[in-house]
């Protein structure tokens, strides 16, 4: 299967989480006037577990990218927030009876992440134009909270 | 009073908070061996409340620097994760019977954050070299999580 890379909106990614970006207008203004606070993009979903923060670094991909194997963690929800300079894949599928459906490839530009709602199925992390640091937001607590699946291979076209 | 800027190690920050940057070596390989993951450099300290993700968009500062505001959050932590290329300074003071004692100023490299922990004192967000956005993770809920205090001038030295 190939599948053409779509552009990142709001409410095109709702179904898979959040888009992490400023909004139009600010929230408030902080620091007596000197700071704009985008608030609560998201919340992290964690169940009884709790919210870590770490960084991935990950090898880079180039177009087409092809792939057959997607993740989704049930018990928490995953932010990824780019430190480079330069846009990334978010690759994501609906559930369909406990498997994946077909995946949809978004382009998310440089400086802006997202938060994956718990559940959803997602695949590895895939930046464009080189390996990068991704600052990731997610759940770490008792339970089994990664599931991986093959899936027939699906080329993201350039 | 004059405080010159610090270089930023884990060690120094340590009683105000943790380095959120890569490790020597990575927790461990995931994605295939494609991606290190850095796994919990922080955990969020949130007591009942909920962790929330915003982002915040800061005017630069310039040196010399001089304050009189310090701020803390004393029911949860806040992690800074610059989105620029440039580096920044993170304003931090130890506790003395419930006011801040002298201020230290640590220069933080590009693509470093740092997350502080419930209660230290802090100013306001400081970049170097112009505006720039942070991405930032800290606590949402009931209680009073702000406390503000002025204090005698303070002058970060170039």
């Amino acid at each position: 299967m190939q599948i053409a890379i779509e552009p990142l909106t709001a409410d095109a990614f709702a179904p898979f989480g959040e888009v992490l970006a400023p909004r139009t207008e600010p929230s408030r203004m902080i620091n007596a006037g000197r700071c704009e606070r985008h608030h609560a993009l998201a919340t992290v979903e964690r169940g009884e577990g709790e919210a870590i923060l770490s960084i991935f670094r990950s090898q880079g991909v180039d177009l087409p990218y092809s792939f057959d194997l997607l993740e989704r963690h049930p018990l928490g929800s995953q932010a990824f927030m780019p430190l480079s300079d330069r846009p990334w894949l978010s690759i994501v599928a609906p559930d369909a009876d406990g498997r994946p459906g077909t995946p949809r490839a978004f382009l998310v530009p440089a400086h802006t992440g997202v938060n994956l709602w718990a559940g959803t199925w997602h695949g590895v992390l895939t930046p464009l134009g080189g390996a990068a640091e991704f600052f990731v937001v997610d759940r770490e607590g008792n339970g089994e909270n990664l599931e991986e699946i093959s899936i027939p291979p699906v080329t993201v076209c350039a």
